[in-house]
């Protein structure tokens, strides 16, 4: 038996070679959340929370960013989406011999703006050279510190209905929730494929690398979010079914109102790929209670995400992710057994 | 220009690589510790510590372990040599496609052995799968957390001196301080040197990979340790220099007292390598107050470190690491400029 590209894809296939193999061996819980649910990060301690994640784009320099954007903005978005201040960071680097220095200086220096821009600090590192074909990969370890914003959200919250979590998690839904998002999908995907230059066309597309703190800050003093997640691997579709899953509600989504470009959909559309399962790098998921859901869109575009949108709601009626088309049609998104796009992050 | 070897071999090349690419970009201190004093983890709250280490190691399996074990063991290490307990680890692997599956199952079980034995957990992680001839690569992030054997350590450490630091630091050696080590050196480095298989002769030598943290509770509890550090990629030449320099003391170490198998010394000299500088992987070397360096010995030795050593001593007399030998002359030991053995941990 052999491990295969899917193991690591973040679909389905990669959940079950996670429980195989890391979870019978390693399955722990220390604080609120079990390391079995795959959760953006872990609390270990009531004030603070862990995540990792090892970065492995190819090419490691892409339009609107690169390999150290994606591993700053990537591990605090991991962070974030619990509702923790990305805090302290580790930085891993493994580069291979003969790496260009120019390349890694630009590499660095995008670490350097986003990790300034977010208010964190790398505080320990690591750095290994080897001789494999690999360019370079970044692991980034973050540590995301309890904070005012997420309190607020909480007690906000708690004023509409009962809310057992420390932390925003996965599994946070109740029926009724709204469903938004902060603006056009499947844009990192499609960068890092225009990037590979393996195509006879290309659009105009940047990635949407962005550390989503810096407007999840103001969503969180509104209040009433229940439930976020980033969609990178996998895209919307991973997303959407895991928190409907953990959550145990169904999800419906309008296809009109799922905010995506033009162009990127035509480009999806050309290859045969569907833009709910492609990858997004400056994106949330989020469900928030009803009575809030308005509130936090407003302050989402007044933080400059201004294609923001209330795509959809949480229901009890059914337990599958639906997406409603413009004409009333229904049909199941499945979750994705896989990126489309092998080391989009 | 071009990233070499050098540059993350662990020597003084890699030193001025990271002063000059990651610290001029990245330099702070939320806590005691910053970033450009290279300690092996560095303390972000009073109660926590964290740490990173990428394993890289070639071949993924040797005698006495593997990349598993490292990944466990080497960042435990990195935190206990603070003073810190390991807790929490995140776990993050590369995986090449096509990885035979049994073989990760060894490594796993390997991680699954060590975590528990130090009674920590992994409790977050991140796989990705990709075409590199990598084989494996595994990134461990820690979090060590203040205990009741360092407090102890400090308070006795404060009998006998002034010692400014909350945690155990490379800075913390007086002249006067005596200088131990647990047990045999080079023999991690030796081992997976004969792995590789490239040499016309071997030697049953295995890894030394071992969690320091299960004798060193019994050393702090001793107390009067002000210094220790785990003499990994570049030996104990490197581990004492930097120690030595941090601190701004000289250290003499007799070659006599310095624990070394024969055979692992001769296989080091029929190779020209100079076993000072070899990797070792469950090796501490510590800075003891002398009036309490002897019981810390024993402490070792009732631990199962049986062949621990008093191996020397700091000074003011001078600024280097020194080496007398049993006849009486001595050398200066340099800071090595690199690994002599590339993707040894």
């Amino acid at each position: 038996m052999r491990v295969r590209k899917e193991d690591g894809a973040g679909g389905k296939y990669m959940m079950d070679f996670l429980r195989n193999h890391i979870i019978t061996r390693f399955n722990s819980r220390v604080a609120e959340i079990s390391l079995d649910e795959f959760e953006d990060s872990t609390d270990f301690d009531v004030d603070y929370l862990l995540t990792t994640d090892s970065y492995v784009v190819n090419p490691p320099i892409f339009p609107g960013g690169s390999i150290g954007s994606l591993a700053i903005c990537g591990t605090a978005n991991d962070i974030a989406v619990k509702g923790g201040e990305p805090a302290f960071l580790s930085l891993s680097l493994v580069i291979q011999d003969g790496f260009e220095i120019e390349m890694l200086d630009k590499i660095l220096n995008d670490m350097s703006q986003w990790i300034k821009k977010i208010g964190a600090n790398i505080i320990t590192g690591d750095t290994k050279v080897v001789e494999s074909n690999i360019d370079i990969i970044a692991n980034t370890s973050g540590i995301g510190r309890r904070n005012r914003h997420l309190e607020r959200n909480l007690e906000i919250l708690r004023e509409h209905r009962e809310y057992p979590f420390k932390w925003i998690r996965d599994s946070g839904i109740s029926p009724g929730d709204l469903i938004l998002i902060n603006g056009g999908i499947a844009e990192h995907g499609s960068a890092v494929m225009v990037a590979r230059e393996e195509l006879d066309f290309h659009i105009d597309v940047k990635s949407d690398v962005y550390p989503v703190w810096l407007f999840l800050r103001d969503a969180m003093d509104v209040g009433g979010i229940s439930a976020m997640k980033d969609p990178t691997r996998g895209g919307i579709a991973a997303c959407l079914n895991e928190m409907a899953e953990k959550s145990r509600v169904g999800i419906l989504i309008e296809e009109e109102r799922i905010p995506i470009r033009e162009d990127v959909k035509s480009f999806c559309d050309v290859l045969g790929l569907d833009p709910l399962t492609m990858a997004n790098e400056g994106k949330v998921v989020m469900a928030v209670h009803p009575e809030t859901a308005d509130d936090v869109l407003k302050s989402l575009k007044k933080a400059g995400q201004r294609d923001a949108e209330i795509i959809g709601y949480a229901t009890s009626e059914f337990t599958e992710v639906v997406l409603e088309t413009s004409i009333g049609t229904r049909r199941i998104v499945p979750p994705p057994v896989a990126d489309p796009i092998p080391r989009v992050c």
